[in-house]
C-alpha cells in the first residue's frame, strides 16, 4: 500500500488518529479531549465545562440553492446544541466566527444572525464572542460551551453487553429531506406534505437539549451520542468506544416518521439507506434493561418519542433482526469529510 | 448616503455594532461578551473563564508564497495566546478547526500540526477538540480557553486620565516584515540580517503570556490589550472603551527594534506607518503614575522590554510630542476585514 500523500487519501479519521498520537498525556483538568461530542474540562474539581465546535462550509455542508440565510443561521447553532445535548449538558455561551465573501448582502447576514440569535435565546445561550473575516467561500465556525449536570457528562464509550439501545424521534428524515432538496429524489404529488416535513427536518433539525438534560439527571444512561453521521455510523462509534462491542437492531421497532414511512412504502427508499443517512440530530443512547421502567417514565414526559430499538451484544458488528432472520450490516455511511463529497 | 448593501460596504465594525444591538442583556454569568480580547464567563461566582477565537483565511491572513506550514501552525495558536495574554489570562485548552483543500499534502498538515502542538506544549495548552472539513480555500479557526488570575481579567476599558501608557517590546516590526515578505519593500544588502529579524517577527510573533500574567498579578494595570490592528488603532480601541479619552505619545520614547531602526534610518519607512502597522502582538497597557516604581520592578524581571511611551489625556485624539511640537494623528490603520485587503 502506498503512503497516503494528500489529505483526501489520508481521510479525516486518519488525520484525527495521527493527531491523537501526537498529543501529550492530558493533565488532570482536561477530563476528556478529542473523540466525543464535546470536550470536558474541569478547571475546578468536580466541574464539567463542555465545549464543542463545528465548522460548516459552503458547497460542502450547505448549498445556497436550497438553504436560506435563516435556515443556515439556525442550523449552525443547532448542530452544536445537539452535540452538547449528547453529553447531557446545558448550553451557556457561544462563539460565532464567519468567513464571508465581500459581495454578500447585508440583508442576508442580518437574516442569518437573527435566526442564530433567536435559537440562542430559545435555548438560553448567549453570544459571547467570535470573529468576522473575508473569504471567497463562506465558512461558519461555531464553538459552544456549556455545563454538565453535577459536573459529569454522559460519554459515548460507556455501553455494556446486554444494554438496551434507544433512539429519540425518527431516523433518515434528514437524508430524505436532503435528497428532495437536491432534486435527487422526486416526491409524488400525493407526498408533497411529507416531502415538506422531510426538507424541514434537514434544514431545521431540533436539538434534543431538554431530553439530554433529563437523561443525564436520571442517571439511567450508560452511553450517548447524537446522530450526525447516521444511525449506523454513530452506533459504530458508540460500539468502538465502548470497547469493541456489537449490536442487534429490531427492524420492527425502528421508528420511522410518518413522512419517511410514506416514502418507504412507496418503495422510494430502503431501511439501510435511512439508517446510513446522516444529520438526524437525534439522541442515540444505551441503558441497562434494569432501567426500562425509569426510561419509560422519562419517555412519557419527553416532548419527543423514545424508542427501544435493540440491544448491545458481545459479538462485534451490527445485525438486523427481522422475521426471525439475523442479517449483518457493515458500518456503512460513516461520513468522512475528505473521502466523500456532499453530506 | 445610500444604505449599505454588501458587507464590504458595511464593514466588520458596522456588522459587530449591529450584532451588539441585537444581543439581549447578558445574564450574570457572562461578565463580558463581545468587544474585548476575550470573553469572560463565570459559571461559578468569582470564576474567570476567558475565551478568545480567531479565524485565519488563505490569501487574506496568510500567503503560501512566504508562509510555511510550520509558520502557520505556530501563528494560528500564537495570535490567540496573545489575546489571552492581553486579558492577563493563563491559557488552558484549545480547539482547532480546519477547512482544508482535499489536494493538500499530508506532510504539510503534519508539519502544521507539529508546530501548533509544539507551541501549545511550550505554553501548557492542551488541544481538546476541533473539526476538520473540506474547502477550496484554507480556513483556520482556533478557540482558546483559559483562566483569569483571581477570577478577574484586565479589560481594555479601564484607562483613566493621567495614566501612563506602556508598550512591551517594539512596534512596526511585523509590518516591515510583511512588506519584505511580500516584496513591497527591498532590503539593501547591508540590512539582510535586520530583514530576517523583521520577517520572523511577522511569521513567528511571541505571545506575551508570562508578561500578561505578571502584570495581572501586580494589580498595577488599569487597561490592557494586544497590538493586533496596530499601535494607533489599538490605542484608539483602548481610548474609546475607556470612555472617549485621548493620548499623547512621546516620539523620543517610542521603542523601535534595532532592525526597524535600520530601516527607519535608511529612510525606508516613517514612524506613522510603523505605528499604524498591525500584528506586533505586543501588549499595550496603562497604569497610574503612582505605579511607576512597581512597573519598573516588573520590567526588570520581564523577558521583554517595557517602555513608557506616553500618557492618557482628557482631550480626545492621539497626539505625537516631538521637539516641543504636538501633532495630531488620526486612528489611521484600523484594520477592517471587509474594507481593506491584505494584512
Amino acid at each position: 500500500m502506498k503512503d497516503p500523500l494528500t489529505i483526501a487519501d489520508w481521510g479525516e479519521f486518519g488525520f484525527i488518529e495521527a493527531l491523537r498520537q501526537r498529543l501529550p498525556e492530558a493533565t488532570d483538568d482536561l477530563k476528556l479531549g478529542i473523540g466525543d461530542d464535546a470536550a470536558w474540562w474541569s478547571p475546578l474539581a468536580g466541574q464539567g465545562i463542555l465545549t464543542t465546535t463545528d465548522m460548516l462550509v459552503e458547497g460542502v455542508h450547505f448549498d445556497f440553492e436550497y438553504t436560506s440565510a435563516a435556515d443556515l443561521g439556525y442550523k449552525s447553532l443547532a448542530v452544536n446544541l445537539s452535540d452538547l445535548a449528547a453529553m447531557g449538558g446545558s448550553p451557556s455561551c457561544v462563539y460565532l466566527s464567519l468567513a464571508l465573501p465581500a459581495r454578500l448582502e447585508k440583508v442576508w447576514l442580518e437574516s442569518f444572525v437573527d435566526a442564530f440569535l433567536l435559537l440562542a435565546k430559545e435555548y438560553g445561550v448567549q453570544l459571547a464572542g467570535g470573529d468576522t473575516v473575508q473569504a471567497d467561500q463562506m465558512v461558519i465556525s461555531v464553538t459552544l460551551c456549556g455545563l454538565a449536570l453535577k459536573g459529569k457528562p454522559i460519554l459515548r464509550g460507556g455501553a455494556l453487553v446486554g444494554d438496551d439501545i434507544y433512539l429519540s424521534g425518527s431516523f433518515g428524515d434528514s437524508y430524505l429531506g436532503l435528497k428532495l432538496l437536491q432534486g435527487d429524489l422526486q416526491a409524488p404529488s400525493a407526498l408533497n406534505e411529507s416531502a415538506d416535513f422531510l426538507k424541514n427536518r434537514h434544514l431545521r433539525p431540533t436539538p434534543r437539549v431538554a431530553l439530554g438534560e433529563m437523561l443525564a439527571a436520571s442517571g439511567a444512561v450508560s452511553a450517548m451520542l447524537d446522530v450526525s453521521d447516521g444511525v449506523l455510523a454513530d452506533l459504530g462509534h458508540l460500539l468502538t468506544d465502548s470497547g469493541g462491542l456489537g449490536a442487534e437492531l429490531e427492524v420492527s421497532r425502528l421508528p420511522l416518521s410518518f413522512a419517511a414511512r410514506d416514502f418507504f412504502e412507496a418503495d422510494l427508499v430502503d431501511y439501510v439507506a435511512l439508517l446510513a443517512g446522516g444529520e438526524d440530530y437525534e439522541l442515540l443512547f444505551t441503558a441497562s434493561p434494569k432501567q426500562r421502567s425509569k426510561i419509560e417514565t422519562l419517555a412519557a414526559k419527553a416532548v419527543v418519542e423514545l424508542t427501544r430499538i435493540g440491544r448491545i451484544t458481545v459479538a462485534e458488528g451490527v445485525f438486523m433482526l427481522a422475521d426471525g432472520s439475523r442479517t449483518a450490516l457493515g458500518a456503512r455511511g460513516g461520513y468522512d469529510h475528505f473521502q466523500h463529497q456532499g453530506c
